[in-house]
C-alpha cells in the first residue's frame, strides 16, 4: 500500500497554498534542488568534459527512459527521453507514416492537444503527398477508423475536459484495420496506469513535467513498441541516435532499438531534476494512485454538483473514463480561477471557459479538497469572479 | 579592452587542471550555479505554475535569444533559443527549403558536423522528392554553388580541422545564384566574431554549450533573416511558435516573425544556467577575443611545430583560415589525449586520429598554453601514449 504522507514529505510544497495544478507543473521534489546542485558543482565544475562518461550523463536518457516505461507498461529497453513533446509527436508520426505508404488519412479528434495538431499539419504540409488530417470528435474516433486510415494520433486523456479514451480498444480498431497508433501519454503517465504493451500500442510518447514532476521544461519519451522498434525509420535522425555517434560517420545508420530515437544533446540539468522526482515513483504503486484519484476527484465533483451549480462538469463521473483531472464550464472561468489563485487554490485556466483542477495523490489528500471546495464556494457564491482585478488577461495563462 | 583576468574570475575552473575543451562543452560560470538553485528553490518551489509568467519563463527564448543575436550580428529580434542543434539544423533546412521549390540539391561539406549531414539525410528521404545532399570537399564549396544548388547548409568552422569558412563570400556566391544558406555556428558562436546580417545569411543555427558555456545541454538557437522572417514556414510547427499559444486553436497560425521557429515547451533550468553564462559575454568584446584567440593558438602550434614532429597541424596557421582552436593529427592520438587528460590538460579526441584542443580567452590565456604544451612534450618525447592503461577505449569519447 502507497504511503502518501511518506510521498507529500518527498515534495517541497508552499505554506498557504493548495496545488491543484499538477497536471499542468508537477511541484518540486526536495531531492531535486540537492541533486541539481550537486551535478552542476561536482560534476559539470569538476569533471567538466568528462562528465558524458564519468558522471553518465550520454547514457541518462536510457536509464531515464527505463524508469518511466516502467509505469506505462513498456517493454524493457523501449523507452528513451528526449526533445520536447511536440518534437516526439513529429518524430512518432513521421516513422509512423512511412510504416503504412499507402494511405493518406491521419485521424485524429478535436480533444487532442493543439500542438499535437500543429505538429501533424506542419508535417503533412512538408511531406506534401496529399495527406489529410481527419480530426473527429472524441466520441466519433472508433467509428472513423477505417481501412483508409494510416495512423490514429491520440491523447489519452483530454487536456481539457479529462475525458479518457479506451486506448486498448482504439489500439484494438486500428490494428484490426492495419492502422497504426501514437499515443499521447502527456496526461497519463503519472495519472493513471498505462499498459502501452498490453494494448498493442504502437508508439507512444508523452512528456515528464506534469504528473512525474520533472520541473519546467524537462524532455519528453518515446516509446516505440519492440515489433518496430528495429525497423523503424527515426525521421528525425541525429547523431545520437546513431548506431556509432563517435565514429562521425559521414552516413547516417540507425543505431539499435529505441536508441535511434535519440536526437541531439540531452539537456544535463534537466534530466538530474528528472532523476530524482522519479524516485518519488519508486514508493508509489500506480494502482493505489489511480484509486486515491478517482476518490478524490469524485469527492470534488459531488461538492461542486451540490454547492456550485453555475460550474458545468465536462469531466466525466464514471471513473474510468476520466484521467485525473476535473474540469469545469463557467462563462466567468478565467476572473474565478485568478480569484481561486489569489485566495491559494492554484488550477489553472483553458479558454474559452474551462477551469481545470488536476488532483495527484502523492502530494494531494482529502484534506486539500475539502479546502479548495471551500474557497470555491466562497469565489463562486461571493462573484469575487465579477471584480475587476480578476479580469486582467496576462498574456500566457 | 577586455579584462580578461575579470572574466577568468568569473568561472569555476578546478584545480591543477588546463581546460582546453572548452569548445566542446564550456566550463561553469561561478554565477550559474547560484541562479539555477535560486529559479529552483524560489521559481518551481514558490511559484509553481505561475512562474511561467511571474519568473518569466516564457519570455526566456526570445530574451536569451537576443543576448546570443548580439554576439552573432544579427539584426534585434531575430534570434530565439530552442530545442538542440540537430532539431534546429533540421527546421531551418525543411524551411530553406521551401523557399527554393525548383531546385532539389543540398550542398554541404565533409568538413560538416555529422549531425547535420544526418539529420539533412533523414529530411530529404522523408521529403521523398528526389532531393540530393551533395557533400564536396571544403575547398571545393565555392566552385560548386550553381545554380542546381536549393540551399548551401554549411558549419561556418570544421569541428574536426578547426578550418573557417569565408561565410561572407559563400554567402553571396549563393544568393547570386539564387540558393539559400543554412549556417551552422556551433564552433563560431562565442569564439570570434559573426555577421550573419552584414554576410546577407539566410539561416543561422548554433548551439550555447561550447565557447557560450551554457552548460551540458544548453538549448540551441535560430536565426532568420528579416527578409525570411514573416514568411517562413517553420516545419517544426509548435504550440509556441503560434500565434496565440494559449487561444488553443485547432489550426496552426504561425507566430511573427522568429517566434515561429519556437516549438515545444522550453527547459527552464538549462535556460537559467545558460543567463548566467551570458553574463560572462557583457563584459567581453569579441574583437578583443579573438585577438587573443589568434595568439594563443598560433603560440600553441608554434611550440608543437618546434618540439613534437610526430604530430601534424591540420588547423591553418593563417589566424583568417581559422577558428578558436588546434587540431593535431596523430597516429596514437587517443592514447595521447587520455595521457594527457591524466596529467591534467583537458583536450578531446576525434575518430580516426585527430586530438583537438580549445583556446578560449575568456578563461585560457597564455601561462596555460606554455603548461599544456610542456606537458604535452612530456607524453609525445616519453611515448606516454604506449602505455597500456591510455589505449582502452571507452564508448563514449
Amino acid at each position: 500500500m502507497t504511503d502518501f504522507a511518506a510521498t507529500k514529505a518527498m515534495f517541497d510544497l508552499p505554506d498557504g497554498v493548495i496545488y491543484l495544478d499538477g497536471n499542468s507543473l508537477g511541484p518540486l521534489p526536495r531531492a531535486a534542488r540537492r541533486r541539481v546542485d550537486e551535478m552542476i558543482a561536482r560534476e559539470w565544475g569538476e569533471m567538466l568534459i568528462t562528465g558524458w562518461n564519468k558522471a553518465g550523463w550520454m547514457a541518462m536518457p536510457m536509464r531515464l527512459g527505463e524508469r518511466i516505461g516502467r509505469l506505462i507498461g513498456a517493454e524493457p529497453g523501449h523507452t528513451v527521453l528526449g526533445d520536447t513533446l511536440s518534437i516526439k509527436v513529429y518524430q512518432a508520426l513521421a516513422s509512423a507514416l512511412e510504416m503504412v505508404p499507402g494511405r493518406r488519412v491521419v485521424l485524429s479528434d478535436s480533444g487532442n492537444f493543439p500542438t499535437d495538431l500543429y505538429m501533424a499539419q506542419g508535417l503533412l504540409e512538408s511531406l506534401g503527398r496529399g495527406h489529410e488530417l481527419r480530426v473527429v470528435a472524441p466520441g466519433d474516433v472508433a467509428a472513423s477508423i477505417t481501412e483508409e486510415v494510416a495512423v490514429v494520433m491520440l491523447t489519452e486523456v483530454d487536456y481539457a475536459t479529462g475525458r479518457k479514451h479506451d486506448m486498448a480498444a482504439l489500439t484494438a480498431r486500428a490494428r484490426a484495420v492495419g492502422a497504426l497508433t501514437v499515443w499521447d501519454l502527456a496526461h497519463s503517465a503519472g495519472a493513471l496506469p498505462v499498459d502501452v504493451s498490453g494494448a498493442g500500442a504502437d508508439f507512444a510518447v508523452g512528456c515528464t513535467y506534469k504528473y512525474l514532476n520533472g520541473g519546467p521544461g524537462a524532455p519528453a519519451f518515446i516509446y516505440v513498441a519492440p515489433r518496430h522498434a528495429d525497423r523503424v525509420r527515426p525521421a528525425l535522425s541525429g547523431w545520437l541516435g546513431h548506431e556509432a555517434p563517435f565514429a562521425f560517420d559521414p552516413d547516417y545508420r540507425p543505431g539499435a532499438g529505441i536508441e535511434r530515437m535519440r536526437v541531439g544533446t540531452p539537456p544535463v540539468l534537466q534530466m538530474t531534476a528528472l532523476a530524482a522526482a522519479l524516485d518519488v515513483w519508486d514508493m508509489a504503486d500506480m494502482a493505489d494512485v489511480r484509486a486515491k484519484s478517482a476518490e478524490l476527484t469524485e469527492m470534488f465533483m459531488a461538492g461542486v454538483a451540490a454547492d456550485c451549480r453555475d460550474l458545468h462538469i465536462v469531466t466525466p463521473r464514471r471513473p474510468e473514463a476520466r484521467g485525473s483531472q476535473v474540469s469545469l464550464r463557467f462563462e466567468h472561468g478565467y476572473a474565478a480561477m485568478q480569484a481561486l489563485i489569489a485566495h491559494g487554490v492554484i488550477g489553472d485556466f483553458r479558454a474559452p471557459d474551462i477551469m481545470r483542477f488536476g488532483f495527484t495523490p502523492l502530494y494531494i489528500g482529502e484534506s486539500e479538497v475539502q479546502g479548495a471546495l471551500t474557497i470555491l464556494r466562497e469565489v463562486i457564491a461571493g462573484r469575487l469572479w465579477d471584480r475587476p482585478e480578476f479580469k486582467v488577461r496576462s498574456a500566457v495563462t
